[in-house]
């Protein structure tokens, strides 16, 4: 349904025909400053109209606070948001009374509910992804500031052309400069070109293969790559709440994905278990791993070492060439969709990403801190076997020595 | 947590020093006929000692009903399903007192619970599937006696040994013979073979690999492909719950997976939007298309083609072969784990795969059966505009002509 | 938290203060009509200054749908409600920020966020009730319409002022025309007098209680019964979804309510099994009860009877006499709130206890429809034993002979 | 469903006729002590045979615990409970194959499933309550263990043979000796009676009330004070979830219940504003109340005082005297149901309050230690106005001078 989360839970509403689109952040914690300008920001990376890579459509998505903050502090009372609908044209896409659009939802939305918005994809217009960002971007405010965490979010491919890593393999499954990425890449880097690749040459390629879809009407698809660093260790749920298995319903969720894969993923499969696995190796105060295959989760949780994952994003299903297809009483004909349509989405998603990362991150990190408290309040408990309790003796101990 | 699903609702327990695993199944639909041979069925298919290719721990995994039935009928309340643990050998892994093993979850469980199993992998270990693969049985069983629904993994890599369909591309994006596959392949002929892969070229040589990773006291990862056929319209539920979310939840929740991809996944990343789309055709009474480059949803609702996706599994982490790794408390030193542990869980994985796609499938039906039934217990409503409705004129009307 | 339901399920929003107050009501069934005026009319009923009994602020709570339908005609996707908040006069609660009002929510609020809004009550205010009214008005929308379900709430007791049933009894448990009153009673009736009590005798002693009160500075309690008839039978889940416990959630759930009893509730405690039982009666074409002190459910679950329940409202905890009490800092002192205050909620209570039954029976309605609909598919199953089928022969062929 | 919590679940399932009925406690904090014997005591409270005015069936009741501990310490994975079912003896209630009992749950379950466990109640036995209690234990554990929670549970009436406080009222509400009794009864006291009354008059006479109603072959309803000491502050959700809809919810799904009250309940309906409202006081280090009216919640949320309610319980509808009633296809008939029951079952479901109290404070705990601990985790925020912090100048501070 549209609600996302346990404990830090957003529910969106909203088409592109309605007033407003939207959703209402409960479970946030108390006492953090949050003004429209901590969400307009991401709303702003995400909104149409950006570069001339993305559709003209001009909307201005200015975020309204409605509850759950006074005087710019938040209450832990559910917050709601909302972002008027300004650039409506109804019925902009009339062809599309007649013909379902081929992979889009028309299709399947008529089947779920026997009726469909007649002006657009509904709730399977990636309109529907702004509440999702606004609350994403709380989130990603708490989680830095509290913990430092850093969410950035780049596209990795872009029909064909694709960063070196993701076809190149060498003894650490990934060339060197990709964990050197990992480690350093930022938000403002990633920004610096429309396309959202931090890798200059290759963004250059991907430029023009989008503008040359963009001229053949066409459209092409691209894979996102997001590096999380400093989460806390211990996040993520046994057995099915694993924290991959949130990642991958959380990504999947986002309109026109198709795969998902964490740390080595499709690739890792081909190694043996002596190069993946990650050794462990004493890091400040506590373990670590020497290299990061596993990509920041083992059995589910978090164990400190970045996370990263990436997601794969087919090319838009909505294009101005014309297809052969079929009338939705099955009557074979041509269907030319009028209207402006992105040719490319990885771009504007990456925000997206960012955002239902961070909204993982932090149902997760609210559960444990729940459990870690409770379990901290237990007085001591000396029938714990030493094999249980894992440190013999404590590595504190050890280091002083 | 250790629940999953809304309506069609499995809770499950244990680790393998315990008395049992097994679960609890809420939400059950009353009058399907139910005996422990149901469910067995996949128990066996799953459990280690089939082959010389698994562990030799020959388990029985025999599943006892507790409750939810009588006189082999299902009553609609909670089935206990419980398998007793027999082969426990405690402190079979006494290394792992001092070492966390690389890539497994001994560290990340001690750090989360402040505890650990001290018996092994705890809720980590893959006899924590036991309750997921029971349950999913039972889905199945409704699924195929009311809905025809057919539900077949395989293995389609081992290591780098992969069926042709998932390096070579053609104009359909997968070769020809692969569409074919989906449309026939039958649980019978993937178990003709212990690899359980059906191509008896590749797995031949699969074969070969997992017995040189046996002898070198290593692992190998894999892949599985499932395909799901004769799944009814209108599954999968806007916007967080589309239907791919929800399997990528359930694959990514499978110990040992790093990866997901429905449909043309990854690969149709590199596609144009005109080559990608599925067009609209009329197939017998109603609206299907002409390729399945979306393996069967469409906005994240099953639009009755097949789905179909694929599912990465790392090497299995525990290795008898000797490991330069850390100590719990950050000395450096080198682990071989003792004990008997798969080279290879892929084939074993096959009817996990399965089963969380059962339990993904009857509980989206579910939750659709009472849109479906609310919905067309309205009054015929002359207000909805015929752009809302899709279908002008009706489709049986325009057949009839 | 702020969500409630699980297949129709809504999760609101908004403090006094705020821009404004509202939710989302996720899983309304596609293809009913609705538009601002089937909301309004609850919201009227339920906002303040209706009468001079209640509070003089007035508000006008005027509802603006935001997304969900189209044309007038609900989509199946969820729907945005909005409130504007109007006549807000910032601080006008001043000693409040000296002196958390005795039983009200400041100080608990504080304690449980170590932060609270200082405008007021914040999401403890009343005004938090007006997202669960135009919920519930929608949920009672579709209940009337397709099942004819009949939702009637009344003032039964102001202060110690009751009607007769309620302390009277006789051997039917409550006085004969207690029942007919269920039978009968309409909104109409009810909305006839400001009090919302229909016994007009003891309606004036109630006015004239409430006006004491007012002139006091002080505040009375009272009750409200609800009535709902032609409920589906076979609604509600055992064992901790009950219906009775979730209609005990959802009313204890509405701010200053301290008990709840359905049925014969506590008066039935002091009954014999053979007097408290309600005998078995063919009634149409189905069995009913001859008596109802079960009040409409038995195990839970509804068996098509009346069903009945009484809401125990404390009187409120605002008042503008003078109290001794402390400040948050522990110093002794007295408090007189200023501002306009309800001397007494439970006429204005009415619409809201409506509403909650009618999002309680909604859902339970939905998840009913599921369960029904997948067991109805099920091809018959010979091997059901007679007994546990129940009627034999069936009740039809009965009938026809 | 059969699923009760969020963070601490619990998740049931048996019926009398099945091999076992049990449930599996999710969420428990890792790190205690706990062996059967603790769980064992409150089953032995809660199962028949205890003295002669149960039913003569000696259930033994053992329960094993079968995951989530090792070494006797929990590992904070799910912790399954099996309690094997004994005296079973099949058909026990024949008539009832041919009539529903009246005021039982046969004919309902029926309606909501098309089927019904032949063999008795199904999970509208009290046998289903076993799996609630074992749970509700351990949750009672660790809360005594931690915070010092004491929740004691009493019959504080039995037919119409009632306590002297739930019928008399002073200036207080309630006597004086309620209140003292609220903060000194324990357990041990509660148990030198098998009627579980601490008033020995008063006892003596519901004993003999219920002998007759054996005699006659009747059954007795009655009500459950119980009061709860040492809950933390704080606990509780606005607004759907307070801890008074939770405890309503948890107290209504115990099966023969009818009505719940917090506080002043009904009773406290009759009172004005001014003597309802409990003041404020410095107690200790922190603010209390003067009076307890609010019962232990303020705005759905704990304020530190004792929580106490009080719940109703229908006399029990298996009784052996014959009935006048209908069978399952409508013919009139005379039903006299044989077996062995229950006279009165307040005795038994003193700790089954108990532990259903228990459930619902450990999972509001649990939530607030999240929200908590988030929130304490954030740097101090300058911009908090000190009209949102309530405590001008620090409580510490003041008591300073």
């Amino acid at each position: 349904m549209s609600t996302f989360g346990t404990l830090f839970r957003v529910t969106t509403f909203g088409e592109s025909h309605g007033k407003s689109v939207g959703c209402i952040v409960d479970g946030c914690p108390p006492g953090l400053s949050l003004v429209e300008a901590d969400i307009q920001i991401q709303l702003d990376r995400r909104r149409p109209g950006q570069s001339n890579l993305t559709t003209p459509r001009d909307e201005k998505d200015k975020v309204a606070i409605q509850s759950g903050t006074e005087s710019g502090i938040t209450l832990g009372t559910p917050i709601g948001l909302l972002v008027p609908n300004q650039d409506q044209r109804p019925h902009d896409y009339s062809e599309t009374d007649l013909y379902p659009r081929p992979s889009h939802a028309d299709w399947t939305y008529l089947q779920k509910y026997s009726i469909k918005a007649s002006s657009g994809g509904g709730r399977a217009s990636a309109r529907e992804t702004i509440g999702r960002v606004a609350a994403g971007a709380i989130a990603e405010k708490y989680l830095k500031l509290v913990h430092g965490v850093e969410i950035v979010a780049f596209v990795s491919s872009v029909s064909n052309i694709a960063m070196p890593f993701i076809n190149e393999q060498d003894e650490r499954l990934f060339p060197e400069d990709f964990w050197e990425l990992l480690n350093t890449i930022r938000r403002e880097e990633v920004d610096k070109d429309a396309v959202r690749c931090p890798d200059k040459t290759v963004s250059d390629k991907m430029r023009e293969r989008i503008h040359e879809a963009k001229e053949a009407k066409d459209s092409v698809g691209g894979t996102i790559t997001c590096v999380i660093r400093n989460v806390p260790v211990g996040l993520g749920e046994p057995c099915f709440d694993k924290l991959e298995a949130k990642f991958a319903h959380a990504m999947l969720s986002i309109p026109a994905t198709k795969g998902f894969e964490i740390g080595s993923g499709f690739k890792g499969t081909t190694l043996f278990g002596h190069q993946h696995n990650d050794p462990w190796v004493l890091k400040n105060d506590r373990l670590g791993t020497k290299t990061n295959n596993s990509g920041g989760t083992q059995g589910g949780i978090t164990n400190g070492e970045n996370i990263y994952f990436r997601v794969a994003f087919k090319p838009p299903a909505t294009i101005s060439q014309e297809q052969e297809t079929a009338t939705y009483n099955g009557v074979d004909g041509v269907l030319a969709a009028r209207g402006r349509h992105d040719p490319c989405v990885v771009p504007r998603a990456v925000p997206i990403v960012e955002s239902m990362a961070a909204l993982v991150i932090m149902d997760a990190l609210m559960i444990q801190q729940s459990r870690k408290t409770v379990a901290s309040l237990l007085p001591p408990n000396p029938n714990i076997p030493a094999a249980m309790s894992g440190v013999i003796p404590k590595l504190s101990e050890t280091q002083k020595q």
